[in-house]
């Protein structure tokens, strides 16, 4: 499964309950990373962690349960910058193990795999892979009047903490992208798996990027997997984060429907076999039909895990059941 | 004033309330320093920041005060090594700071200023200096059956607080001392006082690093300001530390008359013009004396400031009335 942070991480927890002696991989978005304080933090890597451990604020979503912050409070007292990224002390331990890791030549990989051994103790079969051990880094070039180009690149984070996604997006960018290549056993997740699963997190930041790294949708376009997508948009409005601030600075339209025609039917080299909006989008169904893309309605809200399992189960059923035979 | 750390703090603070308008120059010991999770440490440098600024917490004498140890747990949930070094969270924020800032190339006197700029704000003409900015690391070679050669060299922070001080001490190394530079500010610190103080810290760990730096302890021989000892020995006992481990491994009887023989009168090519010993060791002052070195017997005890302030200010009557006219 391709997957972001919080949407990401509860979709995969859903996907869990659905099938709970499968073996999941999760290919995780890395890059939303940012390195504060020194420290190399890893959003979307930590809050899935997070989650699937029963480390994760369940209230926030992101971030850790029964946190403290006296280290936040220290540098205000210090005057440390920047100050619109808030870190926990438990959630800093994280980045400190990854960093002094990193630091000491390990790969983020073989990171991620440290903290795992921590957090998927007891999810047997459950990995989760950086979608490359390359530094990528979105940057999103955003409209500034005091600036003499009129615009500038900020690092995704800085846009949607520290602006709240409020600047006017002209274009976003990932940095280091042609270059990445894939984390180890990341084609091959996609290659030998019998499903491969899009979580509904962002398309532009989160789902976009992993896509963009060189030999995924490729691998992607060739597996004999099943492939099988769950929109985020739901009735035309992200259930989380900043999507219909970003689609149209890639040209998409902010609907299930343009969500679907952007990822596209694999039979028409797009990379689904299945898209499953919610039943508030029903109307859009037949729309994407007529292009190739076998679409179901379904409840798609993430409430719970339970339901989350619901239509995890119904899209699989959907896709095995409206794809060509091989 | 040469000190090291939970002793000498306790000392200047003494010295201020001595003489509140004073301006005060702390030259920090920094052999003690230690990289651990890839935070850079200078254990001296903090209690002393921490204790001039309110911030020490006040029962042990070290670390902070409203300390919480979210980090220290999650280190032990990760399984982090080293876990024989507690670091509590506000603490850690310190080592933060440091750390980038060395990172970004900072010099350690200026990342100690950026600390002190909050800690001494309201100590105006109190500065605190590392000895040197170059690296300085001392090693204690400790005995080893469990080894080849029968010994081992180990960090001093490894054996102070992971051992205790309890093996064998067969040498002590300061490593990188040949080729350290005075921190900036140190020597004209010395040249331009009116009075050097050698706090009452550690001959072997915390004053002996300083006096190695190559050009401090000549500066200390010949600088005009009158030098003056206060023993950290007090009736054959540290009243803090182990410098009873240490100092048979310089050949330094343990006792006040012992560690003002080490240090010498100035007279007689050592670097002291007085030499304050607790009223305990009364009977040492004779003997002192008649190798050259004025000593006055005084309670020493620093159980408050003020107790501290009597002392060092009889110290300063002592060492001006018994000092050769210039």
């Amino acid at each position: 499964m391709l997957a972001g942070g919080v949407g990401g991480s509860r979709f995969v927890r859903g996907v869990r309950q659905a099938w709970p002696e499968a073996s999941i991989t999760v290919i995780a978005n890395t890059a939303d990373d940012i390195t504060l304080h020194g420290l190399r933090i890893c959003p979307d890597i930590d809050t899935m962690l997070y989650t699937l451990g029963g480390g994760i604020d369940p209230e926030k979503g992101w971030g850790r349960r029964e946190e403290t912050w006296s280290i936040a409070e220290e540098f205000t007292a210090y005057g440390a910058e920047p100050r619109w990224f808030g870190l926990g002390d438990r959630d800093i331990a994280t980045h400190l193990v990854r960093t002094q890791l990193l630091d000491n030549g390990y790969s983020l990989s073989e990171v991620t795999q440290v903290l795992a051994d921590r957090w998927l103790a007891e999810l047997p079969g459950v990995r989760v892979l950086p979608m490359t051990d390359d530094r990528v880094e979105t940057q999103v070039v955003i409209t500034d009047p005091d600036t003499p180009a009129g615009q500038r690149a900020i690092h995704f984070q800085e846009y949607w903490v520290r602006h709240h996604a409020e600047p006017e997006v002209r274009q976003i960018v990932q940095l280091g992208i042609e270059d990445a290549r894939p984390g180890p056993g990341v084609i091959e997740a996609i290659t030998d798996s019998e499903l491969v699963l899009l979580a509904p997190s962002n398309p532009v930041v989160s789902i976009g990027p992993i896509l963009a790294v060189p030999g995924i949708r490729g691998a992607i376009g060739t597996t004999e997997a099943a492939v099988l997508g769950f929109s985020g948009i739901l009735g035309g409005s992200p259930i989380l984060g900043m999507a219909h601030k970003l689609l149209p600075a890639i040209g998409v339209e902010v609907s299930a429907a343009g969500v679907g025609a952007h990822y596209g039917a694999r039979s028409r080299t797009g990379i689904l076999d299945g898209w499953l909006v919610d039943t508030a989008d029903a109307a859009t169904v037949d729309e994407l039909r007529a292009v190739g893309l076998p679409t179901l309605a379904h409840p798609l809200l993430m409430t719970d895990p339970e339901l989350t399992a619901q239509f995890v189960r119904a899209g699989a059923d959907f896709v095995t059941r409206n794809r060509p035979a091989a």
